[in-house]
């Protein structure tokens, strides 16, 4: 019951990477749920990880190989975390690295593994072994939608976005594909994205471009404030365009590179919130007038994260005082009551801190009955903003979340 | 369904303090909704109010007034907040002080307004002066049952707590109410409490005996994170009773009546959880082994917090992971993920970070399906320890606050 999201369909093929999935049953959802990506030995790779301090064996094993190798492939696997599973759960995942090295004659450390699912099960090592073999025998540049498919764990519609822009009179895609619709927030919460582009990109420039992008989407949504053990972002640039390298954040052609990467970033972010467990509204926070960014992101995120205001939002009931109770709540430096305006929907509800007098209970039950709202909160106090997107609280996350493993 | 919480019978009457409850028809659910309590002239008050910067014009009357005199009535309503209300609310909230000081002949400055329930809406206001006379016209000092019924909201069983012990051979009573189950968090969240004694306490003392046992017990406690704009504590002591004067923190009499009231107000907080929106689990989050006191609070609220525990709890899930992964993100200075221990009810499940060898599904399936539970999560660095109380998240939750309006 995703908020007007489709599936993606047509991504683009990004030259110099190519990809296959294959079914080893560790996923109860039918389909593929192993995904094997596999790049050219000119690709520059950056990704960012979860930092929950509990984090699963295949995260640190990309974080260690990545530091120590350029990367030439990556193995995810949907349905098992392999995490919370100690040392073993770290044998398994090496294991399973060794198979895909050996599949594509490449060395152990150049395969990052990630896995999402259940916490606490072990990989169904052979299951696992075989899929890697069979994806390997048949790597394709066209996989993009099956590719997101594969990854789906409660996700109910696959994640995809493409770019194609014109840098120095060449095309230059930009794609990505990512999963997520239940522990959902900053710092890499149950999510996983891959992202592709042919363009020739140093590697500093490559880090400021993921930063930026996973800044401004995937660092501005939550669903339940919970964050999980696993969840990574990674950039890569495949270098097969037939442009100069890109090396300097300042320069115009990086600019737009980057504003195309967190295009593609922010539809990705967007539709795991649309897909969120149970939800039905797809809900913009949008704090103006904050006296710095950091005061807007407290107020929205304290806003975005109240389980009394997204349960009056399933509902569709205006009822404002729980969003007014949440900004008096939240841990912003600067906030004077006599300077918040609340807007729903366009409709003012709070003006200069007093009930609006042309305020109604009908046109605040109708500004909260769309499938999309913007709680527009302007604090009066300066010119910095932020947005923060998130989902409602409904029967259905409850029903999810109590049924997951059962 | 609150969880194993029966209503309170025989609450002790307190030497000095009287009341009465009266019907002014604001809250929906039948039955008295305006509490009036009156105290002698040797009473001294402490309270605690909400930090929600949106403070509801009662508390801000309640704080005005407190800081001015020694009051001698407490007016609360259940069924409208009388928050968000503006210029227009703060007067309300003054006009039925004016009435209660008239009925009872005191200054309108010895009298703390209290409300709580719907926030947005105004206070009826002559249907709560006549309820206000009512109540002034028949005061008694064995109302305690029927207030702990006056102040309830979406509460579905009343709360009340009474202790009587022996200082220098004489009798001294502690009895309090409370009310409150749903957007509960520390700091005096949609929570009221009124204690009061017959021992003669001063105020210095008075107040150290309200801070110590509001952080043990109201200050421990979430079940959904959210506070609110009207919530207080008060404690009062009548100085009725026949012993001398209690003046000092150290004295060993001051301890002991500083023990029973933070007896009662923990057992009030319990009863708020026991019987929060929704509840089907009453859960002991018991965090030991921190380097401070403040890593362990942080491990049990993050826990405690947790959306994705809370649903794995209702379903009596043994999801440790999700348990895990909440530790993982706490915000505590020290942890390390090899020192970690975690035992639901008794049986172990992670030992020294890693998946027990003896836990098997079986006995974690019998531990969470018990209606009471406890979490134990030792950090193994330290000798610190921290207690939290709540609640699982239950289809029930979402109804009752998708419906509360409606």
């Amino acid at each position: 019951m995703a908020v007007r999201l489709a599936p993606p369909r047509g991504l683009l093929p990004v030259p110099g990477v190519r990809m296959a999935a294959a079914r080893a049953g560790m996923r109860r959802k039918p389909g593929d749920d192993v995904l094997l990506i596999s790049v050219g030995a000119r690709t520059r790779t950056a990704a960012a990880f979860t930092r929950n301090r509990f984090r699963a064996a295949p995260v640190q094993i990309a974080y260690a190989h990545l530091a120590r190798t350029q990367p030439r492939a990556l193995l995810i696997n949907a349905g098992c975390a392999n995490a919370g599973t100690g040392r073993v759960g770290y044998q398994d995942a090496h294991s399973v690295c060794a198979t895909t090295a050996e599949a594509l004659d490449i060395d152990v450390e150049q395969v990052l593994p990630f896995s999402t699912g259940v916490i606490g099960a072990r990989l169904a090592l052979s299951a696992m072994q075989a899929a890697v073999r069979e994806c390997a025998s048949r790597l394709s540049g066209d996989g993009w939608d099956a590719a997101a498919a594969a990854i789906m764990t409660t996700d109910t519609v696959p994640k995809g976005a493409s770019r194609r822009i014109e840098i120095d009179g060449a095309h230059v895609t930009i794609t990505g594909i990512a999963k997520g619709s239940g522990m959902i927030e900053p710092d890499m919460a149950t999510m996983l994205a891959f992202i592709a582009t042919d363009a020739p990109v140093g590697d500093a420039l490559l880090r400021a471009c993921l930063d930026r992008s996973v800044n401004a989407s995937f660092n501005r949504i939550t669903v339940d404030g919970d964050t999980s053990t696993n969840d990574a972002c990674v950039l890569m640039a495949s270098g097969e365009a037939a442009i100069d390298p890109l090396l300097e954040s300042g320069d115009e052609r990086a600019e737009r590179l980057g504003a195309a990467i967190s295009e593609v970033t922010t539809e990705l972010a967007q539709a795991i919130v649309r897909d969120a467990e149970g939800a039905t509204k797809f809900v913009t926070v949008d704090v103006s007038g904050g006296a710095s960014e950091t005061d807007c992101l407290a107020v929205a995120y304290t806003v975005a994260r109240s389980p009394l205001v997204k349960t009056a939002l399933f509902a569709s009931d205006p009822n404002w005082g729980r969003i007014l109770a949440a900004v008096g709540r939240a841990p912003a430096e600067h906030l004077e009551v006599s300077r918040v305006n609340l807007i729903l929907n366009g409709v003012p509800v709070l003006t200069q801190g007093e009930p609006d007098p042309d305020y109604t209970e009908a046109a605040g039950a109708q500004a909260m009955g769309a499938d999309e709202i913007t709680i527009h909160i302007d604090l009066g106090l300066g010119r910095h903003r932020a947005t923060v997107w998130t989902s409602d609280l409904s029967y259905d996350y409850v029903r999810i979340n109590a049924e997951y493993r059962t």
